[in-house]
């Protein structure tokens, strides 16, 4: 079974190699009535695209998306909506030369062994390009979330082992940062380093922090479509995703009952709890608190730095990305809107599936 | 949508509450010819079963499954196979009490808001004696596996703050030990800190770690059903999960690409990596190393210290586990085999996604 | 890729052989707050009952459900309802002389080959036993549906070749006839008809004919779950069906535009049409007229009658079923209460789906 | 639950609005390695092209099919295959005058009702334009189909009330043939009655027979999805279909078993049947005999005789399509190649499902 769609109700599909004609996304099942015009979409693409700082890979993208189907009268009619995305700036002659090797952290060995074939041109389907898509659709199901009040946020938490301090979470200070980091401080420590690692050809780790706000009690299901669960499958699927938690996540391994209980208090004729440490979530459903997770993100696997590895013959090589080549080092600062998006799809869906649970 | 299902090939789907008549699986997809006799499951059960050792919960739970369909002459027919458990020692009278209690890190109070009915007794649905089917079904799931000399081994890697050393993984070893690590050292260091956590009333966290032997190259999908996501989905849905991580999980956030990237070699006419930081994933696919992950467990919610909360109405009341009601100082301990259940649920399913990727 | 389950939003998943342990159904995606009890289900199963009139197998199966999860205090609470129906009177051992007879009509032979393995029990789940839960599923849908004020109801079209007028449609009547026919003249003509097949050791075909009543406009999707093609698949699931029609069905070949289309009317401010040639439906959405189809059913298989066939070895042998032998000698009837359930299922699942269609 | 998905290995998604940009197809699921060029897409859509004869409706639709991604050198690589067709000859400014109206026989009132908004231009997704989409899925699907000798052939088998006789059924003939009827004898005469139709501003319906050969024992599944329930499902969802039917279908009500079974021989070592009644299904499993069934389809809806409706809101008007207006005076013809790519469709589906049911 092929796996190029993700949701339930609210459903996209996602086709398009890097160095194709283009990549698009189709989404079904989004409710008729939604308004939604190409600059949403464009907007969510820029904050994507890369060449926005030293600290991005320079290519040049330019994404125009096209709205091909779905759309009247600027709005949703429940039939499913096409966006598709040329691809330019792209240049395959380039991998011609490297296509045998298997280089190391890639998916190419894997590829050719599951399927026999691989499009080795910019990594074909296995090019982080396709998340070009989980984007555009994300502003679409962003737009419906908006119907509900619901918002998501995500942002840099951590950049090798400089962690940023999240006292306030706004989005402007995100989006003009030039590591989408709101800790203006760690994210000059953060700047450091990545120079260094840019000098030395390498790359580093990072974790990104997500946060949903508004969202209503009820969300996500008891047993497996819980709503940790969904995002978990969600955000482990960007590519170089490594870990994924909740609240507290790995920390409550080393807390104790009595500390981690979210006590439940009344304000305001709102049933909350005093403290958050389940991250918005109780049984797999949404309590009505913020919804906090974060997603570890291993450093890019392509560096400049000269590595020993085989081609796909089996002999030996070793293999450098050539000077000049461009390369990311932090993949984790990239994946910011890309978690957004991947949140607010997850959440789109909940939404939906929650309309059907009572008679 | 609600979702009892879990797997697309081989899904399963369950059902029962804590106190209800039974609990059970429906497996569908299972292919034909797998021998499986109902030893096999009520063994892995036992595996399961609490009330081993002073570290779980003391439910007699004396789980005797009984196979209803799919079997014929000691195989599997293709037809579902629906395994069903009794449910014994259920005594919801304790429960009446505090039915209106909305406790705290309970999912009493989301399943209220969503479906305006709540199956108190021992939790109905929201029990972790859900679990017990996915363990039924994993047992199917690793007679399947079998078949391929695939193997999935979990244990506890982590209580509190005590980490296990992980030299050898040996399942006769973590199968005898009360906690099912095999770090007798950390074990014990782990027990003394249990017998403080049980005296105060109290509950820790805990860390579970699987590792899966023997995998062809090429199980999981490109993009969204990666094996990671797979995996992440499966853990993430099991009761007080709080965190998923794969080969070097978070710790890869402190890493470059030159140390973390694990680079190819040949080894007896056969391609491996050097290292096993990805943790026997690259681009979504199996590599053919082992596959090591980790799950991360918040300490149990119910305790026996008082807490103070609400009433559904609204109204404060303060709140302990009565003396001797039966609890777990460490749901991580339990969630062992669940976690072998559903990495085992995850292969099987991803084993027969493989059968048709090639024309 | 199995398939015992049926439905998207309101999904069944079905189990059990026809001489295993029992049969059964697990509903998942019943909304909370459905009223239901053991008796609805035990009444729908007694309208499906063989051995009511000599017209039907006269296997006495005392169908007694047991709603093993999801009620609690009366009413659906959102999870997965598990029914459950011992199988009693079956008696394998007549089976064993015939297990390697091919026999003509029968599923024996291509369950082999498929699957390598045939479960010759009574069958197996290649029985109509299967039906039993499908009936039992379709009484929880009907449920549902009352709450909208939608009605299903089916009844005998045409046995052989004769056909049943169709004036006024009682569910009483039907109920009360030996076929489930509410023309009595018809009736009286199918009964000498089929005494005659009795006397023979035959059967002879039928078909059933369904109607909803009070659909709200919307029901059902515009391209490929069109409520009349989620219908088709609903019935031409039910054992020996082999053709389905909607409105006019077949004859509608022969009639032109200008006769068929059904114009638009106003009535009491409500938007009608004059006349319903298409059955209720408009693009593959419900219209508001009463939903109207037609199945078809083959005589049945097993004939008293001698044949010649083949031994799985391929040697030739002939075949008839031994004097005595319990048969139907028109399974049209048997299948009417199938066909009602199965359209019950369609709707509301349609009805669920169709909440979320709008923002 | 939108539904523009169809199949669950081999699954295509489809999109695209009559008067849009374009209208396209992904397909997911697709084994890699299979052989496709733009070629064969485009020879499958001329096939399906309107205004090849006087009998279809004249629109110049010149479908230029682009392979967007999907293919590498030559072949297919297991990622999603998106084809994309370019919508011309779409002048929408006829609409606008009858936008208001609810047109007999269409959709426009159900799609109103459902999704409170309609893109009345070329009457949007609910035009049978989107089956340009299935015909390049289908051509896909062929492909596949031929690396196992699968054929489908389907042509016309009834103009209003004018059989044809069906003795060889050559697919050069067909294509041939203005009518796609492979009786030369009837096809004049159903010209002639086509002529009549045209010449009164009306449409007559028709039937499809569809016949599939060379299928190996063992396609399909026992209970829900067995194959003539897929089948009936995918005939059922194309514009103005009304009836399906297998092997004997309805005629089989008259039959008797005796007369209706199939009897086993044995040929050339092969196990067959004697006869083929069933159509070449045996309990929703194929027998390895010719698959064959047939469609029904209503007269077209648009016809320019004058009709009564009314206006969206509720006024009275009378209504007739312009002279000079394109219209088919029978779908049926049309249906053809879109009935052979959805038998395709469900085949390529059943043979990949069929590898995973055997350990």
């Amino acid at each position: 079974m092929a796996s190029n769609s993700f949701g339930t109700v609210f459903k996209i599909t996602t086709w398009g190699e890097s160095h194709g004609i283009a990549v698009g996304v189709v989404i079904d099942g989004c409710p008729a009535g939604v308004e939604i015009e190409e600059k949403d979409i464009s907007e969510a693409l820029a904050f994507r695209a890369p060449g926005k700082s030293r600290y991005t890979s320079p290519r040049e993208e330019r994404d125009h998306p096209r709205i091909l189907s779905g759309i009247f009268e600027g709005k949703t009619t429940g039939a499913p909506i096409c966006i598709s995305i040329d691809n330019q700036d792209a240049d395959s002659t380039k991998y011609e030369g490297i296509k045998e090797i298997l280089r190391p952290g890639h998916a190419n060995y894997t590829y050719l062994e599951k399927y026999g074939i691989f499009d080795y041109r910019g990594a074909g389907r296995a090019s982080a390009r396709e998340t070009a898509c989980r984007v555009a659709a994300g502003a679409v199901a962003k737009k419906l979330l908006s119907y509900r009040g619901i918002e998501v946020i995500a942002y840099i938490k951590q950049i090798g082992n400089i962690q940023a301090k999240i006292e306030e979470v706004s989005r402007k200070k995100i989006r003009e940062n030039p590591l989408f980091c709101p800790d203006e401080e760690a994210s000059f420590l953060m700047q450091t380093l990545l120079e260094k690692i840019i000098a030395e050809g390498d790359s580093v780790g990072g974790t990104v922090e997500f946060i949903g706000l508004s969202l209503p009690v009820g969300l996500g299901d008891p047993v497996y479509q819980k709503l940790e669960a969904s995002l978990a499958y969600a955000m482990m699927s960007i590519p170089a995703a490594k870990g994924f938690e909740i609240g507290e996540g790995f920390d409550s391994c080393c807390m104790q009952g009595s500390e981690h209980n979210d006590l439940f208090i009344q304000e305001k004729g709102r049933i909350l709890t005093k403290t958050n440490h389940a991250g918005g979530i109780l049984g797999g459903i949404s309590n009505g608190m913020p919804l906090v997770g974060r997603v570890a993100f291993k450093p890019a696997s392509s560096i400049r730095k000269k590595q020993n590895t085989l081609l796909s013959s089996g002999e030996s090589i070793s293999f450098a990305l050539p000077e000049g080549s461009r390369h990311d080092p932090c993949v984790a600062i990239r994946a910011v809107p890309v978690v957004e998006a991947m949140v607010a799809l997850v959440l789109a869906d909940a939404v939906l599936c929650n309309r059907c649970v009572k008679v």
